[in-house]
């Protein structure tokens, strides 16, 4: 077969990454074999998704509320930060079960030869936070849980930098997350143990 | 993050094949990474896909006109049918470049324990061509290009028995596909030899 709707939907749906011509493809026919709802289904979900999940006002995670179900649960500390480079990091952290605290997400890491330097990340806004707002109290430790990589080290260090001077502790993850692992893989004991042994920078 | 239309999403996306949770999640993901038209465009692709393609009238191939391309191509020989278990099958034979004869795909292959019969595959369909429709000349020769695997030989034989009497030619695809290789993926060149070295059942 080589209609146009078909090239079509195998063009769409190698976008999704890791997907080639050839995956795409088998996605497809397997499409052509269920029954329209499924394909209806799939359709109104993406749409749904990218039209009603938005960044939470306060942590920059992704929800469809102003202020994220985490950030709204007074259970939480929101003493204490976790800066996190990606969305997928938090449910990592959070199911290593050690970590109470709020979170903060920088969406990326520097790195200056991709084009992405301070302002492409969410640095003005956690700064803002760090004073307290919203009757929350100020932030009394912000913990830097970046990927063990060059860009997530570089971001750590100038985080480090910028909040120091404020009065803030800063730590960072411990031994526990092996280098070249990112957060969003490691395992749950060894993001406990990096949480537990987490060191002053 | 754990809202409803992003859980939605990977439930959706995970129901393709071969994708589990953590892949479906890194597609729903990215996805919030791009502008709002490549979900939406993504949507459109699936839905028109399922509502425009059926299967061609006559080889029963996928197609979103009554009758497919390679069917109202005249020069292709209407005499010859070369029996397929999958419309992807197509492709590749057509990518032999040894073949200009019409195709007829079954849509599966004789799996008993599965619950497929001869009444699930297009069989009817394909004695229904035998004698010539539509001004087209009697099928004079049968090709079948199942895969070589159980459910392929069996359909083989079945079809074999089916259509000899009818006093047609009957041939199987030759050496050259080799054992466990499914017709879709094998390679150009294989599948050229085996056409050449196709063998009467």
């Amino acid at each position: 077969m080589s209609v146009d709707p078909f090239r079509r939907a195998v063009a769409h749906l190698a976008r999704f990454p890791g997907v080639g011509e050839k995956t795409a493809t088998r996605y497809a026919y397997w499409l052509l074999r269920q029954p329209p709802e499924v394909a209806e289904g799939i359709a109104e979900a993406l749409t749904t998704l990218r039209r009603s999940v938005h960044e939470c006002a306060r942590c920059r995670d992704l929800s469809s509320d102003t202020i994220c179900r985490r950030c709204a649960d007074a259970r939480r500390d929101a003493a204490t930060l976790c800066v996190v480079e990606r969305p997928q990091d938090i449910n990592a952290l959070d199911g290593s079960g050690t970590y109470k605290g709020a979170f903060h997400v920088l969406h990326g890491a520097l790195s200056p030869l991709d084009g992405v330097g301070p302002a492409e990340l969410r640095i003005r806004e956690l700064l803002a936070r760090m004073g307290g707002t919203d009757g929350l109290p100020p932030v009394a430790e912000v913990i830097l849980a970046t990927d063990p990589d060059v860009e997530g080290d570089a971001t750590a260090l100038y985080l480090a930098k910028l909040l120091k001077p404020l009065g803030v502790r800063v730590t960072r993850l411990a031994h526990g997350v092996s280098v070249g692992t990112e957060i969003e893989f490691a395992d749950r004991v060894s993001l406990a143990r990096a949480l537990e042994g987490r060191r002053e920078m």
